[in-house]
């Protein structure tokens, strides 16, 4: 951006005239410091949602709309003197807020503002962190407490956020909450913390490097390995649920929940340890995974197949498959890590490739990452916080268009992998506008493989693969294809995904509440599985929805970790009576 | 020092001029380098021990003994263009090394150097971690691996090395070995991880601050309280042993170890869940705290007294003793935190103040930890390695000075609270030599209180003091004390302290091999309780013992963080069969 920025103002400059219009509450001159195609997103800073605002004029009634409560003031800049981009650190009426902003020809391209903390409510952390001692005259130590909080929380005490699952996102939202004095519940219905993922297949790992995995608080120590082995991930969450002092019912099914317009809370029934049990939360925040119940297709003749059908939900080892033959649909994550896992095994599975997929290698992934999240950046002095910031303040549609331009970068450097695989037969695709990876995962969570050595697999015949075309029906022995060729089989592998998010409110809750509250994740890209119109944002993902007291929390590890403290903000602020907008 | 040093060499010109000096093995000029009151205090760097060189002579000879064999190269210096004091980084033939200098009228005043890192055999943290993903063939994945570790070690796999006590220094230790690659066993006789402290009375907080406290690896969340409750402590421990991957046998006691010099390894007996087992570890690192078992004065009539006699390390809480009269002989940490629990329990204990007592107010005591240990600290970049690095780099001699001056003026500063003290009746002292609280620790681990609250109680007599005067006698129902008083009692808590280390060897292992190795901790100071002849160092703390095989780790939270790293090196060098000159 150098030579475009060339003549042009600094950061430093462009904040004070951006900073003194904001004073004069004067809308448009602070909006004609947007280029045209500028975007600002914010996330609670000026609005209590998430949101972007694309062009001046949204931007322009953006803030005639907010700038009068928002009283944005006290502005610095973090930058190199003569840089186009850098941080802003300002306050508002409600608290203190960050911004990243970018600059082209003197106007904003992207600007990122944020909340981070709330004036008077601000986390006890740091120096702000608790004594340990007690000058309450009361002869409880921290046990004593600790252990009365649990006996009473959701019995005497009603939680004031009860959170639905207790997996990575459940736990770190729960652990912002903790710090933030909220009295939180977590139900799940695993046994221990951790079984999320220790009920996993064999041999999963985590696909992304181990930082961008951290959880908030406590990072992963420094000989973590790269790719977290499942069980290694779930005993860790144990660890930090332990170490947090959440408040969790293992063994708890969420049964039911109606909203009390009258009261402003909700009506929740779940079973502990199978009794029935009544709690009365002022929000639910449903952190299930960003992906609903396991999806099969309905082929003909499922019901005459004799050998054994599962989902991949269910699959665990290949141990059990030695000496069959395997059928494995889908050519996803979960289908590719399975049929790895069976040729490990001594087994030659087929795979069956319906529709077109993107393959990514895992060490490219990595090399994606690397800017933000690596060894690298840790060195370079790039805290996890700062990284996470920085990967927020793209706005949706330059990344797609920055993506566009990485991946066609891809296709080059990788084009030896890419062609082993199109040699196998194999279907690749970089999405159907060539915005690749992250992009299918914002907008549909599916149609990938990152790969951690099945590609290979495929390349060289170990997995055995039909692509290009459907299953027709099936046989008592075997599956019928599209194209008439027949497939023997002793056992059907079903790696087919999962339903969307919106059916677990559809589930738990009611239709009618699924229904007023709409979709759950994707933005509006208008592709394919995330139809229109425009939102530019995860629909419902961490902010207020349609629902009082309901909202969602969930997605990947670090999405987890950054939307958790913004999602606890929102909570603090409603925990706290403060008088905000939505 | 900036005076002194006025048209002075900086720290990188005199760097270029010792390495030079070192290059050429010249002894000579690299000692003449060294202020005549200067001293060099190496950990493994030039050593393969734990040692402080003073004055230009000895230096001379460590130098003239040593660079042959070292080869000390590459140095390079980090440190402002014209700073008196600054980092130094190098290489020798066995690993990179750090340091620090600092400098007075061009030479150097103090210098600490330290190993690092094995050539060849460096921790895989950081780039070097694991991958997670395994590429052997073998379909085992971690949990398999994991639990047959578990399962094999101390059974069809020896450990290297077996850790006796699973209390911090055990684990911190463990966990280097095990990021180091080292098979290791602890074994602990507590039924859980963090019983150490679970067991302890049950208002014991930490007396220092978090920032002193950490463990390797995984930093307390920066939400944790100041001063760490007892419990809190233990649940951490036991999730960091976990998400370390340790090894540890609880319920397990070590009963006895006699060193097989044909096999250079030991024959340990333990008692694993009642049930005596055989171990032969390479190494033993005995870490089962800088103290031995708890000491009781043999007083006359002790066994007419019909009240109850505990010893402190029975005592957990007051609620038992209300309505007693309970008289605390000592007056140290552990003395003044019971007196506190009795008075917060509606008690008004008697405390029996037999000899003077270093008091430090807790704020006080946070606040000479600050330059290095504080959050104001970490806000300026001041990592935990690097604050432990300049915390270790002042040899003993000098720290004696420093103290002398610092407690000087913790005198001045705290004044009102020491003639409330006083005036109370209270005897106090700074150390025989006003050197001060942490000379005391490192001399006899005793005989000191960080003021977490009972001070203001012994000032305005809610403990009742008896001071100055020892015990003669007990009767049926009170103390008869050396003046002639008379102290009727229900209860006597006696918080007279604990034997010393070596007493674990001596019932252990054996008392010839506790004679050999001498008396563990102090480090000859001249001072009652740490005769000399000076040794500067920490009496077989973390080093090499007179027993092959044979080690001892601990020291507050602090110590264990910063030796366990050593330690392990030393051992590390030893599993990889280095050529090491010891």
């Amino acid at each position: 951006m150098a030579d475009q920025n060339a003549n042009s103002i600094s950061v430093q400059k462009w904040a004070e005239i951006f900073a003194a219009a904001l004073e004069k509450q004067d809308a448009a001159s602070a909006s004609a410091l947007f280029a045209e195609a500028g975007a600002w997103r914010d996330v609670l800073a000026f609005t209590w949602t998430i949101k972007t605002f694309e062009g001046r004029n949204d931007i322009n009634d953006l803030l005639v709309a907010k700038l009068a409560d928002t009283e944005p003031r006290n502005w610095t800049v973090e930058a190199e003197p003569d840089a186009y981009e850098g941080w802003l650190h300002f306050q508002t009426r409600f608290g203190s807020c960050k911004g990243y902003v970018r600059l082209q020809n003197g106007q904003a391209l992207t600007l990122f503002t944020a909340l981070q903390d709330l004036h008077g409510h601000e986390a006890p952390i740091g120096k702000r962190r608790a004594s340990g001692l007690y000058d309450d005259d009361d002869t409880r130590n921290w046990l004593d407490r600790r252990q009365e909080e649990q006996a009473s929380l959701g019995q005497d005490q009603q939680p004031y956020v009860l959170v639905v699952g207790g997996g990575q996102g459940g736990l770190a939202l729960a652990a912002r909450l903790k710090v933030n004095g909220i009295p939180t519940l977590i139900v799940d219905r695993h046994d221990r913390s951790g079984d999320q993922w220790r009920s996993r297949y064999k041999s999963l790992t985590l696909h992304d490097p181990v930082w961008y995995d951290h959880m908030p608080y406590i990072p992963f120590p420094e000989n973590w390995p790269i790719y977290t082995p499942k069980d290694k991930l779930g005993d860790f969450l144990e660890a930090y649920a332990k170490i947090m002092d959440l408040n969790i019912w293992n063994g708890t099914e969420f049964t039911a929940a109606s909203y009390d317009d009258a009261q402003k809370n909700w009506n929740v029934t779940v079973e502990r340890d199978g009794e029935p049990m009544n709690l009365r939360p002022t929000h639910i925040v449903m952190a299930v995974g960003n992906a609903g119940f396991p999806r099969k297709p309905d082929f003909q003749g499922a019901s005459d197949f004799v050998g054994e059908q599962y989902h991949s939900s269910e699959y665990t080892s290949g141990e059990e498959f030695f000496g069959k033959r395997v059928v494995v649909i889908g050519a996803n994550n979960s289908a590719h890590d399975i049929c790895a896992d069976l040729v490990s095994h001594g087994v030659k599975p087929t795979m069956i490739q319906r529709s077109s997929t993107l393959v990514l290698r895992g060490s490219t992934n990595s090399k994606m990452a690397r800017p933000l999240y690596s060894e690298e950046a840790v060195e370079q002095g790039l805290t996890t916080e700062r990284a996470d910031f920085l990967n927020a303040s793209m706005p949706m549609r330059m990344s797609e268009q920055l993506q566009k331009q990485i991946w066609a970068q891809v296709a080059e450097s990788d084009a030896d992998f890419y062609a082993s695989l199109t040699k196998a037969g194999f279907k690749l695709d970089f999405g159907e506008d060539g915005t690749g990876l992250f992009m299918k995962y914002l907008r549909t969570a599916s149609g990938y493989y990152i790969d951690v050595g099945a590609a290979a697999m495929v390349a060289d015949g170990r997995i055995a693969l039909k692509s290009g075309v459907g299953v027709d029906r099936l046989t008592e022995t075997s599956l019928i294809m599209g194209d008439g060729s027949e497939i023997p089989a002793d056992v059907i592998i079903y790696a087919t995904g999962f339903g969307s998010m919106e059916q677990w409110v559809e589930r738990l809750i009611s239709p009618e509440v699924a229904d007023k509250i709409g979709p759950c994740w994707g933005y509006g890209s208008g592709t394919a599985g995330d139809p229109g119109p425009w939102e530019g944002e995860i629909r419902n993902m961490w902010k207020p929805t349609a629902q009082a007291g309901l909202w969602f929390h969930g997605g990947n590890l670090q999405q987890s970790r950054f939307y958790s403290r913004y999602l606890a903000l929102q909570l603090k602020a409603r925990f706290e009576n403060l008088n905000i907008t939505g």
